[in-house]
């Protein structure tokens, strides 16, 4: 892996500090991680500060935060050993299509600084000896449509035009965010390709800024469910099967606590048997249900499937964004396993959540 | 508080081996430990037959893995001391008014056994020496008017009857679930009182007993959210203050990791200052962001609050239900710490996660 991470040039984003001290545990170098978030914590930015190559300054409190940090780090003799790079995150104003819980573009969204915030921000990091390296915006998550990202960008440019003129600055990246959406369910193919998104943002910038006679900043972009999702698959095990009037119902063992997308953002996945039987035809649709104690708790709803019977496997494809991440211990479900494929070998990589980890941070309650 | 168990009377509702796991681990005694569950793994089941008082039968497949298991605990004398009751859950046909994701009595609900299967499971249960002692049923949770229960408490002592007539037997308790409601936000007040409920419920059940001539079962209820949710306040602090074109955004340190019920169910809270300070007006509404990178992370929409500077703290009352039970590692986020307040004395009861705790089940990545 780590020999992989070197050779891929990939950048890791990290978000505060937890995610940075995965980064760290797992070897990863410095200047190639990158700090998002809205609002990061003391932690965070003291995380940041010490251990990342890039911090993507969200607001002017944060910025105002990290120029004390680095002023009481000077002081004391603190100073890291490479300050990090500066990224500005600019609120565009524009949203792509998704859901709206992952939109993050909109003028209304918590995310990022409006025009003249980043205007004030670039000059204060300078002051402050900092090197303002990158502009980043972010329209939304899981899209599938990049024409969004055209008015947008060429907004950030008029922007760059602007700051050019008054300070001779221009960022050596530019980076349009991430959140290239990937086909979940097959109604979502025939899915555009990464290879349509790259090539449209790359034209729109190479165009825009012949347009307006800037220097061609290195495009950054942040593909990571795109790339990881459909490394993923998750296994479930079906246990009771139940009709109700007008559902046939397949009860399995996890759900809303491994994966609370459907319940979060009616995201909608496909499943098939793990042991597929060539001429086992698909009998009805169903709904698969998960164990915990709640309706939304439903992993998939009316799926044409072949009939199973309980101790069943069956395979969700495209689970390897967002579900490991966003897992829960709701009902005191312990966390999976998780198994690592390469070349026909499976590997343990995570173990499975046990009943005695789910107790580990409770304390003796104080006898009354 | 194991005395406060003891002295209360209270049962304890376990969902499958992780929770029944903790309640042992905290000496809840067995004879009031009730383990639910809609699909409850050959784990969950095994825990609940060697470890709690009263199961409550979801589904046929169920009550067969657990006549299996007791079948197999007889040949190899590994009886445990005493056998389990069990209870059957009914699936009324009618749900309570709340959010559509915790609504459950509905006939095309995931949850319980229509009439037919639960006569059937009774007559099963009973051949192979178990005591069916409840029935059970639950319409929904986080609902604020009892009257649709009046309507399944009668179709239920109807079903009564008819096993009555036809096998003699009767439920020792009848138990017409949870889900009593609790207020969260201003806008709920005035918010009928637990007493309401529960005259609602016993009045009813004991008008349908007479009319049918049956003797009165023990009345159940599971008011566990009424209970629990008021006792709790979440303590966050305000990072970032930000001004978009129609929103002011109080970014805190917590969100959707830490309390996922308002981007899952629309969940309305309210908030005040930590630090009330008598004449601080109120100035204008805002809204009440989280740090992670979603816009669905916002836990409270336009909200009244006086000005709120960078730094302060804000607690967010009515969190003692359903949102550590439900805390996830979103972004890296470690989940926060629980201080018990008892007779003006503060007690931690469960340490802050650490980042260290994050990668307790990472094994070493295999090299390739």
């Amino acid at each position: 892996m780590a020999q992989w991470v070197e050779q891929s040039g990939f950048w890791l984003d990290c978000t505060g500090a937890g995610e940075l001290y995965i980064a760290k545990s797992a070897n990863f170098p410095r200047e190639r991680l990158l700090v998002h978030g809205v609002n990061k914590s003391a932690t965070d930015l003291q995380a940041a500060y010490a251990q990342a190559g890039t911090i993507v300054v969200d607001n002017l409190t944060e910025l105002h935060h990290l120029l004390r940090l680095n002023h009481h780090s000077l002081k004391s003799c603190r100073k890291p050993s490479a300050l990090p790079n500066l990224w500005l995150r600019v609120r565009p104003g524009i949203a792509v299509e998704t859901h709206k819980y992952t939109q993050t573009g909109q003028e209304d969204s918590k995310f990022g600084m409006n025009l003249a915030e980043a205007l004030h921000a670039l000059e204060l990091a300078r002051q402050h000896d900092f090197s303002v390296t990158g502009i980043h915006f972010h329209q939304g998550s899981h899209f599938h449509n990049p024409e969004p990202i055209g008015p947008a960008l060429n907004m950030i440019l008029d922007l760059l035009v602007e700051i050019r003129d008054q300070s001779g600055w221009l960022p050596e990246r530019l980076c349009p965010g991430g959140g290239w959406g990937v086909p979940y369910h097959e109604d979502d193919l025939p899915h555009p390709s990464i290879g349509d998104y790259v090539t449209f943002v790359a034209e729109t910038l190479e165009a825009g800024c012949r347009e307006r006679d800037l220097a061609l900043p290195a495009l950054h972009l942040e593909p990571g469910r795109s790339l990881v999702a459909q490394a993923g698959v998750a296994i479930y095990q079906v246990g009771s099967v139940k009709e109700t009037q007008q559902k046939r119902w397949y009860l399995i063992d996890g759900g809303m606590a491994d994966n609370p997308r459907p319940a979060l953002y009616q995201a909608r996945y496909t499943a098939l048997p793990v042991v597929e039987q060539s001429n086992r035809p698909v009998t009805t649709e169903a709904t698969l249900g998960g164990p915990f104690c709640e309706s939304g708790d439903i992993l998939i709803h009316d799926l044409a499937l072949p009939d199973l019977l309980p101790g069943e496997w069956i395979a969700v494809p495209v689970s390897g964004a967002y579900q490991l991440a966003m897992g829960s211990n709701y009902n005191g479900a312990t966390r999976p396993a998780v198994v690592w494929l390469d070349q026909g070998e499976a590997y343990l990589i995570q173990r499975r959540e046990t009943v005695d980890d789910l107790i580990t941070r409770d304390l003796p309650f104080p006898s009354s």
